[in-house]
């Protein structure tokens, strides 16, 4: 592993000074060989198919490792979509006299070397590769053993890709190994690695900001929120808590709890419950909502802090803004939250006080994302209050540094 | 301990919805309790004086530990600076509309509760207090134990001014225990402290930093360059060089190495060495130095990575640009680095390449500072790459979340 950290520190000073055209042709390049290397793909990876299958890998997990044909067009159009991307390196930004006469701004400048620890996800590999070296850094890449010769196998393509555009091949490094004990020896390598972006469970990500000497950008739980406020437009209410909640269960951004304004529950819960009801998710309530819904469960005090990731939804039926604002600083996860309201004055109480990465206002908390937040893609989101919030693209990937010009200028 | 952080937790949520005339009432009216009780100040004190000189404090620890009547004026005048800067909470950037007909953009907010550890400088008790308030953080402030009495007065002053404006006293706590425990009880209460600050010697960083379960804005050594480069204008080299290691010794924005190109050696090396003669500046030198100026030392390898924060001066003369960049990206401490040329192309390459927080063409490193850089007041100065990074002003003490103002808007 140390290894990997000194030629990755070589590398990362390489990637930091390529020009905008050369990330851009690396990228293309290992378009290209992903696309002429199909079948190697898919050969190799049905090996880890056949193992995970042996080894008795549940179905989501072996629809996570597999590389559909389809799979594999995503992993293209999303090089092709980095290499569209504004470069963020060099920058300047905010370039102004000050009164000594020198000129003071900022440039945007890679954060270094980026070891990313991830799932048996093998387009993950394709993912992470790209953003790093779009925004000018080197990457150690420590994806799930499950996902290994896969791995390895779009390793290739990117070392052909950077081959052929001229960059070193250490900028882009998987590591080959499936020992366990080489993702501790990655967030302790101080020297080589600037920051760690795990993504997988809650108790992964735990565990490696605990053990970690290196930053890390976390990701953990998004326990989000609708609050529909007695305001609230009750077409909009409906549409935003049903897409909030059903567009995808699995997911961070989905909604978690549904609170609701005392003089408004009575006309929208029932038509929500219906709503609920059709698509099969299992509603938890107060009292106060048990009372108006017969369907509904009573929701324990456990239920307002939990993540389901399932069609399980807990409702919550609140006085006002203050008690929402309140609910969800106490049991939310800094995530995301939104409000839905034609209230001005509300709306804008609720943008500023609401301590989340994304707050909102009349949309679903589905948009959380960094594609839909013009990002052009995202290496996770960080539920971290320092450096990156939110979803974390290109720009997440950098930092500023200061920069001084002047004409022989001294300090008096 | 844990009692400092509840109480700062609930004072940080009043103080981040604070508005801006609120909080600059209570910077105001702090100035106003010093300006009141000047008397009290000096005779608490004296105390610590009396103290620190029975205990053999040497005199530049006296002399920053003394609150002379140019050093209350120097605190009141810094509270009346921030409160005349614009409040950066709540600024709201880019905001887009986006394809799926969402808004975008995002809002400044307050990092939240901020511990602070510094030595025993009074000043830095409201320097720091007025920073965190203004940026809408609550703050925790644990200075050195020699200046406890000084503290003690200081905060009393700063509650009143909270009080008198309508602000929780809890938003900035002193805390009035000398016991070192309470450091490390600091440093690890992540449940109620977002953020550390620590100030002070390079040994004191490094073991917070090592102990800290909190994020740590740190401050470690700066080890800086001036590069004379072949094409430099020989007035303006000699100004720089001269400037930016003898306008002041102890501090990190001192130049601690001078690189100079071979073809110029002879020129400028022989007028500088008599500008420090002058000034009683030890020069310790390359082979090649030595050579050319008699009465410079023999540098050995210890010296390129020392910071010497005193009337020492390491010169080596490289071949051109890259030896320049590449003793400074291995020897350096990535603080502050400067470049003395005419030419272009160099100027724009060392900006490029060289990792450090600020990076200078024809400028001293001294001007590596928060008030000269536009920022109005500095907490410190960073040489971390994440968050924040060289000097930290009121921006370093906020972070940014997403906001999303739809209309109904659902995800597809």
């Amino acid at each position: 592993m140390q290894g990997l950290g000194i030629k990755a520190r070589q590398a990362g000073t390489e990637i930091s000074r390529a020009d905008t055209g050369r990330k851009n042709l690396a990228l293309l390049k290992i378009a290209e060989a992903l696309d002429s290397r199909r079948d190697m793909l898919v050969a190799e990876n049905a090996k880890d198919l056949d193992a995970g299958r042996a080894n008795g890998l549940d179905a989501a997990s072996l629809d996570r490792l597999t590389l559909s044909p389809k799979a594999i067009q995503t992993m293209i159009d999303g090089l092709q979509q980095v290499a569209a991307l504004p470069d963020p390196v060099g920058e300047i930004s905010g370039l102004n006299y000050r009164p000594s006469g020198i000129q003071v701004g900022q440039m945007r400048v890679p954060l270094g070397v980026i070891g990313i620890i991830y799932e048996s996800r093998p387009n993950v590999t394709v993912d992470a590769a790209a953003l790093c070296l779009k925004a000018g850094n080197a990457c150690i890449l420590r994806g799930g053993s499950e996902s290994i010769h896969s791995n390895r196998a779009i390793a290739a393509c990117i070392a052909d890709g950077l081959a052929a555009a001229g960059l070193p091949g250490a900028a882009v490094q998987v590591v080959e190994t499936t020992d366990r004990e080489a993702v501790g020896e990655l967030i302790t390598m101080d020297r080589y690695v600037d920051v760690i972006v795990p993504r997988g469970g809650k108790s992964l990500i735990e565990r490696i900001s605990k053990q970690a000497t290196i930053p890390v950008i976390k990701h953990l739980d998004g326990i989000c929120h609708v609050y529909i406020d007695d305001s609230a437009d009750i077409d909009k209410a409906v549409r935003i808590a049903v897409n909030a909640k059903t567009h995808r269960y699995g997911v961070c951004n989905a909604m978690e709890t549904l609170l609701v304004a005392e003089s408004i529950a009575g006309q929208v819960l029932p038509v929500l419950a219906e709503e609920y009801r059709q698509k099969g998710v299992e509603l938890r309530g107060c009292p106060k909502t048990c009372s108006l819904l017969p369907s509904a469960n009573r929701a324990t005090e456990e239920d307002w802090g939990t993540e389901y990731l399932a069609p399980i939804l807990s409702i919550k039926i609140v006085a006002g803004l203050d008690e929402a604002i309140s609910h969800i600083n106490r049991y939310g996860s800094q995530h995301t939250d939104a409000i839905v309201t034609e209230n001005y004055t509300l709306a804008r109480r609720f943008l500023r006080e609401v301590d989340s990465s994304s707050v909102m206002v009349n949309a679903s908390t589905r948009f959380a994302d960094g594609f839909e937040y013009g990002l052009g893609a995202e290496i996770g989101i960080s539920t971290d209050k320092l450096h990156a919030r939110g979803p974390v693209g290109l720009t997440g990937l950098t930092t500023l540094k200061f920069i001084v010009l002047g004409d022989g200028h001294i300090r008096q």
